[in-house]
């Protein structure tokens, strides 16, 4: 495939945080195995959003502004972690997602 | 706060990721705490590359062919679930992410 | 199989956590998908405190008293949630692990 | 405290997983942090089963062989990984879990 368009630029977020990181000597602790742990943890802070919430409370989440800077919060949370993640393992999540999209296109064909 | 700069395009993917859905009768499945549930079996799919590996063998795990292929799938996986989350949520990943990395940096001051 | 001994029992935690939702209406809650995204949440948490550990700084973890209490805690907090999960899925999690424990011996043969 | 009831009995379980890993060598491998990542491996795939459950599916999911022999392997798995991570640890989970239970009911008095 030619893929002439990014899906998703991650960047300037990787720049950042790499920078980030450098202004406080963090580096030493982005080990891959910690930073999924990391991840781990703030996937978990989202879930305890969400654990007690029927289907269409959680559809409405964000209606509430208390709720919604919360859910704001994890989401960065569980980005940051990701994409920092990625860099560190200098894996490319562009390339990632659009040769799974490629993937799950084959596995899964679109109805008719 | 005046953002001028994204530090996270995730457009492209989101409109990617819809149009899956609905060409699959998906959308009714992208509940928030559905998606939820599958980061967390991405996740620990991702968890399981790495759980019995030193930090060094961590550190190196791009570096074997067959390992790289099953972390950039895992990878992958993990940030579609996260990106159609945020949409379903009709969230903004990249505003989220610059408010919190303000909130860290103000919690976290660099060394001097 | 002829099962004589149980390898593990839970039926005073169970009965334990069962009075203690009922004598504050939490029963409602304890859906299994609710269960199991507090389960989540829990195992997020445990895994915050050992995020930015060494392996060596792991096991020696309990000898802090501090982090040797919020362990306990979170163990605790997974242990429970597991239990209540298996009680509303009327589950016997001692005959679960007897039956895995059978074909993980037939999986992965002892060293002769 | 004075406790004179065990509300959660684990010995025979965590000695049995000694001695399996004891027969393939395995202890090399038990390290806190392996352990707790392949925990939470286990709770990703208890979680990929419900993930695209209705709230009233779940309730039900028992009710289908199929779909009970995998919630019985995964529940036996992360059993056995939260004994065995107790065990390294050297944490007594009964008391953790009867400390817990006393702070929680502290924390939550019942309904008059």
């Amino acid at each position: 495939m030619f893929m002439t368009t990014k899906l998703l630029v991650t960047q300037g977020l990787e720049d950042k945080l790499l920078q980030f990181a450098r202004d406080r000597d963090w580096e030493q602790y982005y080990a891959p195995r910690n930073l999924l742990m990391a991840l781990v943890g703030e996937v978990g802070e989202l879930a305890e959003i969400f654990q007690w919430m029927t289907e269409a409370e959680a559809a409405d989440a964000m209606r509430n502004p208390e709720t919604a800077q919360r859910i704001r919060e994890e989401m960065a949370d569980v980005t940051m972690y990701l994409v920092r993640l990625a860099s560190v393992l200098r894996l490319d999540l562009d390339a990632a997602v659009q040769e799974k999209l490629l993937s799950n296109a084959r596995k899964y064909p679109p109805n008719a």
